[in-house]
């Protein structure tokens, strides 16, 4: 059983109240708790370590990526994240410096979004380390996005680059919270996600949310420089295409609008962020299923993005 | 280092933003979030196996306990809960029905308390199962109780009955939800906490909270059945009174008001909860520090409760 086969069946029946605009199966849940214009959004997402990072991976990034991996949830449906509770699940012999690097980074990227951090609990985990973050944040009613608005004729967009994000990246990333906002403020976008579990498995989400198809073009999905250099040193990696459309962890923003206003999006981006890439990667399409168009034809894409729990 | 002294380096600088009403430190967060009247709970707990319930506990009970402690934290604020989120961090190999029935005891108290399950993440902990519940509920702004308005003459009481509760109390109690909303509507209740690591610590965080002292009536310490059992049967346990100052996971409500009021709560809380003991512990002294009088006279009290991480 995979992940989300076990997230599926956790999920068949859950207990809801009339507070309750989106449970779960987006990227965050959406509550009317009467904030005059606004739905509260809340996410929770853990980091494990051996899992998500290693024992060598230096404290602060690992805060950093503990964090903005919920605020990029945050960012996927247009909102503006407010405060987040930490559980932090130690060792009994633990680094305390350690662990006061890991809130640094942490505090430092919850500073930089006017995030409060607004307490936690420590509790003991023997064997390793895990981080669970809680995020609460807000959007206003018409600017919110979910991921079940794709149309049939829409434009699919990524920005950034994919794959190879485990070189690096994938304790770094900056969470897509100002592009997510104008985008919100600037168009009507249909349907938006990050990629976390890689693109194919991430545009998926968008297609079973809408019930919709896709086509994508192989030429133009943005592979990164990192998944390119480990295809050339590593001869066991994946190719560069297939890594950037599996291996997850981008945290960049994909998401559909109509096709009529993608050249006026494709202006206007250049011109508010300059130094990160904007990309058409297909089209939405009636027909169910994922496709990808390259030179030599179409082809129904099997390959999955990065699942946790192998099948048994 | 203890849990406590942890908590509190960590604590030290936290970010904040201008929605904080109460950041970390008391039972749940308070946030301002324009919510006309009221503002918002926030809260986190996390429970870990082979620390707070073992592999060989009823799985029900385990998804119970994981939602109920956040209730009682919810109650310790005389809120009203809403919406949870859960991280559910399992080894690679599980028991699908195992991880099936916790969520069905998570699932069985929430709609209980009219608490929407909103989403949630799944992990792997290679190790051992984790599950940490964050939780968001709502109080109306001039009933929320914090632990801080201790003050000197106030009578001190705790509902239920205290110690023991490894015996099978703390994977099976109910949060004091509709008690706490009792008192906040009937009373002006001064402070209050739920005893969660222990009667005595808990009264400290009060007193520490309230920059006052207290004096309990060793007398009047509601101790349980489990905890006078366990000391007849096991030599090696503490003593029954020891016990219900220092165990921890009561889950019951410890609060103070205004000594003129204690008459007419017992009263009422008599006619309105008669199956729950209601028990006056003794008062809050102006004088910072905790004593304890018995037959033999006033002693301070040096007994902790129940703190995770051993001094190194």
């Amino acid at each position: 059983m995979n992940e989300l086969e076990l997230i599926q069946i956790l999920s068949r029946s859950l207990p809801a109240n009339n507070s309750v605009v989106t449970g779960a199966g987006d990227d965050c849940a959406v509550l009317d708790l009467n904030i005059p214009g606004r739905w509260l959004l809340f996410k929770t997402d853990a980091v494990v370590e051996g899992v998500h990072f290693t024992e060598a991976d230096p404290p602060q990034k690992i805060g950093h990526k503990a964090l903005a991996r919920c605020l990029s949830d945050i960012a996927a449906m247009a909102g503006t994240p407010t405060a987040a509770v930490i559980t932090l699940a130690l060792p009994r012999e633990f680094d305390l410096k350690r662990v006061e690097a890991i809130y640094d980074g942490i505090n430092s990227l919850a500073r930089r979004y006017q995030v409060a951090i607004v307490g936690g609990d420590t509790t003991t985990n023997p064997d390793r380390l895990l981080i669970s973050v809680s995020l609460i944040g807000s959007v206003e009613k018409d600017k919110c996005v979910s991921r079940s608005g794709s149309k049939a004729g829409d434009a699919i967009f990524v920005c950034g680059e994919l794959g190879g994000s485990r070189a690096g990246k994938h304790l770094n990333f900056e969470p897509r919270l100002a592009e997510a906002r104008w985008l919100a403020e600037h168009f009507e976008i249909h349907s938006m996600i990050d990629v976390s579990d890689g693109l194919a498995s991430d545009v998926r989400h968008l297609l079973r949310a809408g019930n919709v198809g896709a086509e994508l073009l192989s030429d133009a999905i943005p592979i990164s420089r990192a998944a390119r250099l480990q295809a050339k040193t590593e001869s066991s990696q994946k190719p560069p295409l297939l890594a950037a459309l599996t291996e997850g962890e981008d945290f960049e923003l994909l998401f559909t609008l109509a096709s009529k206003d993608a050249v006026r999006l494709l202006d206007g981006w250049k011109k508010q962020f300059p130094k990160l890439r904007l990309s058409c990667i297909g089209k939405i399409v009636a027909a169910p299923g994922l496709k990808i168009r390259s030179k030599t034809g179409v082809q129904t894409l099997t390959a999955h993005g990065y699942i946790h729990f192998k099948e048994s």
